[in-house]
């Protein structure tokens, strides 16, 4: 049985779940931002999390559909038109296809998912059965990743536009706007976390949902790099044109 | 737009997705059966297989639940009776932890899924989730697998009764029963699914379902693969015995 604990303790618990789970410490995050990434691997790593980024709204209609309190609903929302947009063409899932055009990669087959590999949309689809199962509280409290993604943003971006010739800062614009987004947006969550966690068991629940949530963004990259380095994709999953060009060259 | 099929020539393309996309063909099966897993691979793969095995009566709970018709509820009862047993202590799920038993490993750890791998957990999420939300056939076409497993089962058993001097034929005793039930379930299944398919709408829907369920237990294998023999596993999940005395020896 664990222990009540105060909000800045139940706060460092949290902080430590991203210091020792987020997916900055992932080995393919670390290959993508120091430029070892071929460009088939930029491309698998583009399309895939295209599949992430698509779920992101519907991810936040599931939390929205069960808060019942208007002023809650206001703020969340906000969540939505960022990745929306407010007309067809803007928003974050638009400047995410951005990527995906200059990386030279068919957007039918970026927005159909067929291409994904299969662990891609087991992943995305436990956070969203996640988010619909399990309490309010532990929705919000998985959103939680957004208090460490401005550092891996960052570094992502200075190291992609660094290494990567065919990256501009155009193709990245998604991650722009991103950090003052997920201040805002994290820093909402975890006052609602903090506040509303109040007993051991809910203080638990909470750590353990952020636990999830990183558990999915990391089960992603390694279905990334098993994929693309280690072994082989699966069949109908995306084959990168310099991997075709390499077997047929065999 | 594809053709309607004849019933023989559909039966020929869900073979055809068997004979190359089930798991007979993934390198972690192959390792497992020719006895080059090191034990820790072995306890790793029946740990989180039990998180397979025992969604096995659910999933069939959600698909008889779909089912309007008596008859076929009968006959598809038997698949829960099955893995579940008539008895505490029988069935197809006791059966599995007679394996995890065996391989030293604890019930809890096993019964509760804590340390099994998140895309472990994903996979058999999304199978879940596939029979609820998908169409009836669909439901009743991804579990055509077992058109393929008696091939993989005979040869699994005797290549880790001939590898590992660990493992006994009680061990695999799941194994045993399994064929003779395969065999019937995937008859009435594959009958089923030749019969209901009957637009090429819903022919497409049932090949679909099957690439679906393969591509899922393929899934298992490639993060088995992946956390135990490329990289490491997620920090909350299984660490073999022998893994844990190669690092303090390090």
């Amino acid at each position: 049985m664990s222990d009540l604990l105060a909000p800045e303790a139940l706060e460092r618990r949290l902080r430590e779940v991203g210091e020792t789970r987020y997916h900055h410490l992932h080995p393919f995050q670390l290959r993508l931002q120091s430029g070892e990434c071929s460009r088939g691997e930029v491309e698998a790593w583009a399309l895939n999390r295209y599949l992430y980024q698509a779920c992101i709204p519907q991810k936040d209609a599931h939390i929205l559909a069960r808060m019942e309190d208007a002023g809650m609903r206001r703020e969340w929302r906000q969540r939505i038109i960022d990745h929306d947009g407010e007309r067809e063409g803007e928003g974050g899932i638009a400047k995410w296809l951005k990527l995906t055009d200059d990386l030279g990669l068919d957007r039918a087959d970026v927005m159909s998912g067929r291409l994904a590999l299969p662990a891609t949309k087991f992943a995305v689809n436990a956070y969203l059965s996640f988010v619909k199962d399990r309490s309010l509280l532990e929705a919000i409290a998985s959103s939680l990743t957004e208090l460490f993604s401005p550092m891996v943003i960052k570094t992502r971006v200075a190291g992609m536009l660094s290494n990567y010739d065919y990256v501009t800062p155009e193709t990245l614009a998604y991650f722009t706007a991103r950090p003052v987004q997920a201040k805002r947006d994290s820093d909402f969550a975890l006052a609602y976390v903090l506040e509303n966690a109040r007993t051991p068991a809910e203080q638990q629940a909470a750590i353990g949902a952020l636990e999830f949530k990183c558990s999915m963004l990391w089960a992603m990259l390694d279905a990334l790099e098993h994929a693309y380095i280690y072994a082989q994709p699966w069949p109908d999953a995306f084959k990168p044109a310099d991997a075709v060009r390499r077997e047929a060259a065999e």
